[in-house]
């Protein structure tokens, strides 16, 4: 009804006939047109919200093919329970600055629908919302997991007589995807891990005569060392920090780690670290799963950086620093990589073309050209070959002490980090955009509770 | 000598009679002007390179009247330890690029020469050092301490029948400097401490439906919370974050934190906390030294932010993230203030305009105009009362309740933040220059040892 209302007020024609004539006229290919439902999935990044703004902003190109995007609220979450955004509330503008504002506008959600023995019921449900809205396509930005839901999603749709088409976009900071070169969202925290690298690397040198010899800096990353790996391109030459990178791929040692740390303040005054969260022993224990307890018998406090710093500060005696980025480091929209904001855009105006093709259960993949000039493309990647599969840091990308990066996997990050692509200031701040986030009225009389 | 060598390879001239020329006609100016002396003092910070810039540029724009500008490798260790480096060995970008290049390009320490009766030897050497290079200005860049030691010096020199012009140059990311408006390193610190609560805060938002409902922030300041307040001009309505910041003025209380934390999760459905590392109770104990020992009775483990992590989840039960930004937040140049930098640069070209006015024992501080319009300027403020004040933030910039700024501390902080001094990049990287920091020949035969 809306959509029609839209000629109700045009000039042209007298308003009482201008109803009739869309009645009659305009109301069957709205009735052709479907709407489409975006959902953002999992840890948010510093340019989902970039893809989100790729999809809307193809899918309003394409107002005679998809009628309305509809935005889960608080992700699938927001589907199942039948809460949906009317993005068509929304100026141009406002999507325009999804662009450049980190973290997920319309709220996500780490829900995973289980198998579908385990929950029909969900699945079910979902198909009910679409059914009820209109909606024939299926855009779910997120990670493994959500490759996984949105195939089933797919194939349920289609066996119970509701085709959807079923289009995964990707994102993820942990770059774990298969089949696409790099996952968006990471290039970005690539670039911020690199640059705060360099930057407490040159605070620690300066004063490392007198004062701090070691400093520590946890970044994310609990079973893949990219994010870590990333660190690495703050390094230029033989002694620039980072002199320890900590993967989870590679067993920690406390012996190997405190004679390197050793040694490297010995050689250069001072030594850097960057750890990744998922550090680990042999046996697959993390390392911030010790055990130890305090006083009162509460876990330990803290994460890995200051566990580590504990060991230096007892075995060896340095002075030590360290951070713990955590959000500070996927959020930090203010020094996102060009690249990563592209390919974020990219994949998203991908996946409405896509739909637009007719193609289902599908994702949009990065492809890198072959040529020594980093060049990118989009291809599509069948779902099937995405879901529940990791990229696994390949071990030609770590040194062959585990300490460091290799030249190879310098090559595979550095593209991935350029371009500064600043937001707009106001006033000394960033300018992200805050949505409206206006409801779609419900449609069906029966609530159901995610479990 | 060195100066003269200059013109021995002038074409110009046969070799010979330049010699003979730069020894009868050349060297007395020489004599005549004095070389300069300049050290970072303490913590570094985004741009105290900047005022390194200033002073040199403005010192080479002098060459008539000083001679060459050396700096203390490591601070003033390096004068202690007749260990300086000669800066007109480097090129006039290189010293360019240290406008755009964080933390102490000469390095730095906290070494904090005593009292006169208590360490005279200290003070002795340095004149015996000024005195061997020919050095008869002394530029300071530091904090309290070392204005306090900028005085000394001066007062001895003037004693010891070697007279000095000691200007010192503000720096300290503490902010706590009397009489002048604001301190140089701090602008930067506060916009990115703002920024990084915005952004962080809005990843907390998108998720805290399902997820992570407390997010704290620990930051720097352990004897004032003017860092922590800049977390404030994140927030630009009623229920932005941050929400609670703890500030070292306001005495901790555990019951009203918690019942504060319980009311924003129950009516925005997050909370986000900055909390200033030197966080205390009504007793004056910092949160950090509760005392607490782990298993093998080693001091608890990280910082405030973790304890607070715990506090939350114990008391409260929800899911939490905690973030500690350390040396990140004061090397972070990559997002410098610009009106930081602009003083920064201001503050180190004065000092040397001020030591050619025939001034000493002064420092450039930083005014505030009186308009609406933020406008500042450079005056010259008395180092005997600078040295050893420590200007504490206002009760009237913090709420009544004791958890968020006013108006009046936003009135104060917002300009300090305004305008984003991007430094260069080359391939997805800030280009941050490395100086050679070439040591000038020792010429004293007694060695020092610093206590």
């Amino acid at each position: 009804m809306h959509n029609c209302g839209r000629f109700a007020y045009d000039a042209r024609f007298p308003r009482f006939s201008v109803i009739r004539h869309s009645h009659t006229m305009e109301l069957r290919p709205l009735m052709a047109r479907k709407n489409a439902f975006y959902a953002q999935s999992g840890g948010v990044t510093a340019v989902i919200n970039a893809s989100a703004c790729g999809v809307i902003e193809t899918a309003r190109k394409h107002r005679d093919r998809i009628g309305k995007v509809y935005a889960g609220r608080n992700g699938i979450i927001g589907a199942l329970h039948e809460d949906l955004i009317d993005t068509s509330k929304e100026s141009d503008s406002a999507i325009a600055g999804l662009l450049t504002t980190p973290s997920g506008a319309f709220g996500s959600c780490r829900h995973k629908l289980k198998s579908l023995e385990e929950n029909r019921a969900e699945y079910e449900r979902l198909i009910e919302v679409f059914k009820a809205h209109n909606i024939g396509y299926f855009f779910y930005n997120g990670g493994g997991d959500s490759a996984d839901t949105c195939l089933k999603v797919s194939q349920l749709s289609e066996a119970m007589g509701y085709p959807l088409q079923a289009i995964h976009v990707p994102k993820t900071i942990d770059n774990d995807l298969p089949l696409t070169d790099n996952c968006p969202g990471f290039g970005s925290v690539a670039k911020y891990v690199a640059i705060s690298t360099r930057e407490a690397a040159l605070d620690v040198a300066s004063m490392c005569a007198t004062s701090t010899k070691v400093f520590i800096l946890e970044v994310m990353g609990r079973h893949a060392g990219w994010i870590a790996a990333a660190s690495g391109l703050a390094a230029q030459q033989e002694g620039d920090a980072p002199h320890i990178i900590l993967f989870p791929e590679i067993a920690f040692d406390s012996r190997r780690f405190l004679a390197r740390v050793k040694r490297t303040v010995k050689k250069h005054g001072y030594c850097v670290i960057v750890a990744s969260e998922g550090a680990q022993y042999k046996d697959g224990t993390f390392l911030t799963d010790s055990g130890v307890r305090d006083a009162f018998g509460h876990a330990q406090l803290g994460g890995l950086a200051p566990q580590l710093a504990n060991m230096v500060k007892s075995e060896l005696g340095y002075k030590y620093h360290w951070a713990v980025a955590d959000y500070l480091q996927r959020s930090a929209r203010h020094i996102a990589s060009q690249t990563d904001v592209d390919q974020a855009y990219a994949v998203g105006q991908a996946a409405v073309e896509y739909a637009l093709a007719g193609k289902n259960a599908v994702m949009p993949a990065i492809q890198r050209g072959t040529g020594k000039r980093y060049r990118w493309s989009i291809k599509e990647a069948p779902l099937d070959q995405v879901a529940n599969q990791e990229k696994k840091m390949p071990r030609q990308y770590i040194s062959r002490d585990g300490f460091a990066i290799t030249e190879e996997a310098r090559q595979y990050l550095t593209p991935l980090i350029q371009g500064e692509a600043y937001p707009a200031y106001r006033n000394g701040m960033p300018r992200y955009v805050t949505l409206k986030n206006v409801a779609v009225p419900r449609k069906l009389k029966r609530r159901f509770k995610v479990q």
